[in-house]
């Protein structure tokens, strides 16, 4: 099983279960590092038809280890979409009313150009000659997609943490084009200690000998171990103390007395070494290294000359910043201070922060107060947008 | 350098620059797993002088990555000690009044038996061949020690986090050796998150091929890789999110753009580098999994039918129970915990939860206030001891 998910997930990156949109050396991405890639493709999902007005489009920005594969069955893990219970026909991102696209984002391992997509130049996969990208270069491509389909202005631009980042920088590269947008459990800069939580998994990536300097897929390696390791610690970052003490507490895994030993004893530990190791099978280590550095190269301000304000002067998208009362990877601070910018540049805005205790995770999961501002903000400005109400 | 203090460390675990106590197979120490260790030894280090009447020797117990060198110069890093400036003639642990001993614990590596000892046995280190330990194992064998000083009972013991925990258990296992006890910055259990963070550390030592399941002295090997991630991830939870953005914000490192590339451009990541790389010359990874393990295992109410007051029952020894509001790891809920099964059991008790934005590190830095509440506690205990006071 692990062995076919691992050729299933090399496959993707160049031939995706996924419709893809290729960008030759005219239409290259002029990247911030200076770099202008060409050529590079975009894989994508979408659900639902965009209206004869093109007025109807929802951009969905996947996590840093979230796709495109939103609201089907996923092509290597064979489970559900990451947000299949929120984006579907009569849901509350609802597709007959809707036109959902999800990009996979530059850099990743899904179909869009990446780290492990053949390098043309050399017939062999990019690894770390694959250029650094920035969250803004996601998005950069991202508005190349969206031209590619027609579509002027996008109804909502909606996503959670580096899916946020992506929500934010839309909002202020192409305020035009984005009518509302919806940045959840997010920030407009990775602090220190974020930085310093991304810095432990790549290093925990690149101590792996299996990594062999990024060049693995060439030797037939795979740095599973240290990958494990990156996904272990961020995991603990995802949820809360509160939500670990109440999923698992101090109970043993099958076993009525401590082992005295190294095994999985407690269940807390189980659990992690399965999402290590199972994460491994359906992720490119290298790609997770250009993601998380793309977080931590995230700050809107300092591009703004150190002004917040000014990345969205001027506004007149709609935003619904939201965030939960147990992340502490982005906390709710970070949020207040994107709603501060946004009033401070006069934006129509609204915040809400959820109570609940399961952590940063929550935004993917079933939290019924945040569901709800959902359905509401989508509503209001669907109303708004002139598109028919339900 | 690097080869000279790793020589030096490997030269500790067997012939420590420490006064030694060796107890034969006469005198095994008992584990809670059920194995009779024999022959052990315990190294440690002891300033000042014990009083005619033996009244006024005081215990410090170090913390996970501690030793026994608190106030001299430590002989493998040629660095002071680590409460060096807390401990010393005229200082707040006057070693002009009070007899101090700091023995390192079972499972360490600066000369008290743990895995990188030499196996009787075999003639080889120990490795994972050795028994796994508890934190009521660790404080056995310092009953020993204290025995063999001929020591009944102790003016005061104290220390922080791990060294905390063994305060806790001193005070339980042995009530009427303790005076009075200075429980810093711990918890009587270790969270669900806690081991989650731990078991993460233990995984990156275990994922590095140079760990050799053990056996990387036989094989001339060295887990550097895995034990520094190990230690980086750890080190972020030791310091506060404030703490972090105080020392490093996203300053750039020695460059005033960013390289795009995976350099150390944060000096967060410089800084963690440094941490990761400096710890595994003066520690041994076998040591940071059973230590490791050891805190993972405590839990003092589960040793007393799940009532954490049958734990102090009874007791008449004068606690300081001390957090620090910055603290994440063993949040101050933790100590109240403590001190709520103190008042149920009747003792005496002081609380202080001291305000610092310096994090779970705060116990062993120059915080004014947690100094200055040690010096009364100590002069208050003296004074009922019928010490000489000040």
């Amino acid at each position: 099983m692990q062995v076919v998910q691992g050729e299933q997930r090399s496959r993707e990156a160049d031939q995706p279960s996924s419709p893809v949109v290729r960008f030759d050396a005219t239409r290259a991405l002029a990247l911030d590092c200076g770099i202008n890639l060409a050529p590079f493709q975009i894989a994508y999902q979408a659900y639902g038809r965009l209206n004869a007005t093109r007025s109807n489009a929802i951009l969905i920005c996947h996590a840093l280890t979230g796709d495109q594969h939103v609201a089907n069955v996923h092509p290597v893990t064979g489970k559900p979409g990451w947000w299949e219970a929120v984006v579907g026909p009569g849901k509350i991102v609802d597709t007959d009313r809707y036109f959902v696209i999800c990009p996979n984002v530059v850099g990743a391992c899904m179909g869009t150009t990446g780290p492990s997509s053949t390098n043309p130049a050399t017939g062999e996969p990019w690894g770390l000659d694959f250029p650094v990208i920035t969250i803004r270069d996601m998005v950069r491509a991202q508005a190349m997609l969206i031209d590619h389909l027609g579509i002027d202005s996008l109804f909502s631009v909606i996503g959670g943490s580096m899916g946020g980042m992506q929500v934010l920088q839309w909002a202020s590269s192409y305020p035009e084009r984005v009518f509302s947008a919806m940045p959840v459990a997010c920030a407009t800069r990775h602090s220190a200690q974020n930085i310093a939580f991304h810095e432990v998994g790549r290093q925990a990536v690149m101590a792996d000998p299996d990594w062999r300097g990024g060049r693995y897929f060439s030797d037939g390696t795979n740095p599973r171990r240290g990958l494990s390791v990156a996904r272990m610690a961020a995991h603990i970052t995802y949820m809360s103390d509160v939500a670990l003490h109440r999923k698992f507490g101090r109970r043993l895994q099958d076993r009525a007395v401590p082992t005295f030993s190294f095994d999985a004893d407690f269940e807390v530990e189980s659990y992690l070494r399965h999402q290590g190791s199972s994460f491994v099978e359906r992720f490119d280590a290298n790609s997770y290294l250009y993601l998380t550095r793309a977080m931590d190269y995230f700050d809107l301000a300092a591009d703004h000359g150190g002004v917040l304000a000014e990345a969205f002067r001027g506004t007149r998208t709609r935003f619904c910043v939201v965030s939960f009362t147990s992340d502490w990877l982005f906390p709710t601070s970070d949020s207040r201070s994107i709603v501060h910018a946004l009033n401070a540049g006069g934006a129509r805005v609204s915040f809400a922060e959820i109570d609940t205790d399961k952590g940063h995770d929550a935004f993917l999961l079933d939290v019924p107060e945040y569901w709800d501002i959902t359905r509401g903000f989508l509503e209001s400005a669907a109303a708004a947008r002139g598109l028919p109400v339900k």
